[in-house]
């Protein structure tokens, strides 16, 4: 059997509930596992869980190796529930597969195939090899939503882009002078230190830089988030095309990740030295129409385990990436009030009829505060990444 | 005891209950009791219903004489819920206070006094007077919410003005040559076409029907409704300040209630005889800034016993009424997708700073279809009416 093929099978109610745990499990995850995916596993014999387990932390064991423990000689004769295909190579730890294979779990369900090109079917099939019984495919496009960036990353090379917007109910985002302070509440800026908190990186432009002096960092605790380890701070991503970005900004007041800078060729000297003093990582990338390429930027993010990226621009670079394809999402807080004609808009973007108006599809819709958060999707044609 | 003051009682979860049913009886009224307001009224003997009913038509019975007619012999020493304080006077029925206390009801428990200034606690009154027990104020802002337009005209002499806006998530109405077939869908159009049909006029301006030529009828039919009587066709009511409005417009072709046109008086007879012979009101209206006074036409509206105005037109008036304090309620209806920086804009609104900016309560907001409505109030500090 071909391991790549999913299998059509009829899933029990019991497997769909064992998976929903798993995916509960794995989502404890979401602010700490970057840049591995969240995962989670539960292991059931006889109707019972005898064990369970989540990935915490790049380089710490994987969620089939903690549930394993926890079960202990239980786990022969069990199923394993595991929101991703289990590893089939020596990464920072022992291939999953293996070790599932070794304690004697005889069926394992996944709910997707690793899109991981060394994995891609291969754990599958290592787990077929050894005897066990494998299924995939259940509850699929719950788990693609745990990891986006991840799945972008290994299938199309480059991040999940998430755009934060702010707007009034008349779709401006800040005055004709720039003043945007504050558009939403205190509960919409708590929630967007949370987009920021599963965000591998946090990407601006110059122009919001030199207007607003932002960090960009988290202002959290680790309560705040519900984890037991220090934040882990975002790296600040800032297109700099010019060369402009002076190494006093905020950006370089800790606490924050790392700062990363990309500019044009013949800007990449301008601030280089100073920037790298700083801390800071300077990289030149191509230009595309006198702006800096933003598929190669996206794809040296990549190359960075970048798997998340969370913008907060202005409407310009907004527009730009929604109009080169490479918005994936887009979180719009929506304020009660109106800001009026003269204000600034949420996405430069010349459309001049109706057929060429962009469709989004709207995902979730929830109060936050005294404001309303709208979570939109771009469809994809023939995207197999389905909802993720 | 006064009257007219709210007496703080403790009402029961009983009492709590069987008002809510009377709300929900008068709200069957919502698209038929025009100009009158919509009331309900069940009556309790020994915490059993033994008689409802809620007012249907202007000239048919009031909502408690239904339920003292359904409740025969059984009113004697029963509780009687109503939405609407029982009237008082002899309108085209005679009063309900003396119906009620003939037929031996022993408590009255009203939700609102009536803003009618001939009622307006002589109602009340009037049972205490007959030696009945007497209550008010339970569920009060659900039964304002009942008839928003008839306690406004009530208590400042001038209709509820329900803007409807449909716009992309990007606040966009058109595009910049004023394409707008269609923003929403087929789910939102239909919804539209159920708040004209609660409404006693569909307000529009020339520039509207100059561009789309609409007709701005009801295009449902009974059973859509939910109701056992012909649709009730609002009347369309144009502003048309320079008398521009032809008798060839689709407005005056039927199905559709009667075209009411307020123009200036400079205009006034320069399309009044041709209007009038296609079944149209002309009548003229002063100027106020160079543009029809708003408030005079709602005055005029109001002393045609309009309660709901229902606005749909351009950003152009939908921004005057909104500056001048004239817009109540808004009703917005979000397409999923975005129409671009160059497109129209919701309201026209010349605001300069975020400390002008224009607040507004989201009240409500729910999927129609593929498109998201958003029910929005403007906050009238000190404003009586509360949520009415």
């Amino acid at each position: 059997m071909d391991p790549m093929s999913h299998v059509v099978t009829a899933f029990s109610a019991q497997d769909h509930a064992f998976m929903g745990r798993a995916l509960q499990l794995a989502a404890r995850g979401l602010y700490t596992t970057d840049p591995n995916p969240r995962v989670g596993c539960v292991l059931v014999r006889e109707g019972q869980v005898v064990g369970e387990g989540f990935h915490a932390r790049a380089g710490e064991a994987h969620a089939e190796v903690l549930a394993l423990r926890a079960a202990g000689e239980e786990a022969r004769g069990a199923t394993a529930y595991v929101t991703l295909e289990p590893c089939s190579h020596h990464g920072r730890t022992p291939p999953c597969a293996d070790a599932l294979a070794a304690a004697g779990v005889a069926r394992v369900v996944a709910a997707m195939v690793d899109p991981n090109p060394r994995v891609a079917g291969r754990g599958l099939a290592r787990l077929r090899a050894a005897g066990v019984q494998v299924e995939s495919g259940l509850l699929e496009a719950e788990a693609r939503e745990l990891n986006p960036g991840f799945i972008r990353r290994m299938e199309r090379g480059r991040p999940w882009v998430r755009v934060k917007l702010a707007a009034s109910l008349d779709g401006r985002t800040a005055m004709a002078d720039g003043e945007s302070r504050w558009i939403t509440g205190e509960a919409a800026r708590a929630d967007v230190q949370r987009l920021r908190a599963r965000a591998s990186a946090v990407l601006t432009a110059m122009g919001t830089v030199a207007a607003d002096d932002p960090r960009l960092n988290l202002r959290l605790t680790p309560a705040d988030l519900g984890i037991d380890a220090p934040v882990r701070q975002p790296a600040r991503v800032v297109l700099d095309r010019t060369g402009r970005l002076s190494p006093g900004a905020r950006l370089f007041a800790p606490p924050g990740g790392p700062v990363w800078v990309f500019t044009a060729q013949e800007a990449l000297e301008r601030q280089r030295a100073a920037l790298e003093a700083a801390g800071a990582r300077v990289d030149a990338v191509p230009l595309r129409d006198g702006h800096l390429d933003l598929t190669a930027v996206l794809q040296a993010l990549a190359a960075r385990e970048v798997n998340e990226v969370h913008l907060e621009a202005g409407p310009t670079l907004a527009g730009a990436l929604l109009q080169a394809g490479l918005m994936d999402e887009c979180v719009l807080y929506l304020a009660p009030h109106l800001m009026g004609t003269q204000a600034r808009g949420l996405f430069h973007l010349p459309i001049h009829d109706m057929a060429g108006r962009i469709p989004l599809e709207i995902r979730d819709v929830r109060p936050v505060g005294r404001d309303w958060r709208l979570t939109l999707q771009v469809a994809t044609p023939g995207d197999g990444a389905g909802t993720g």
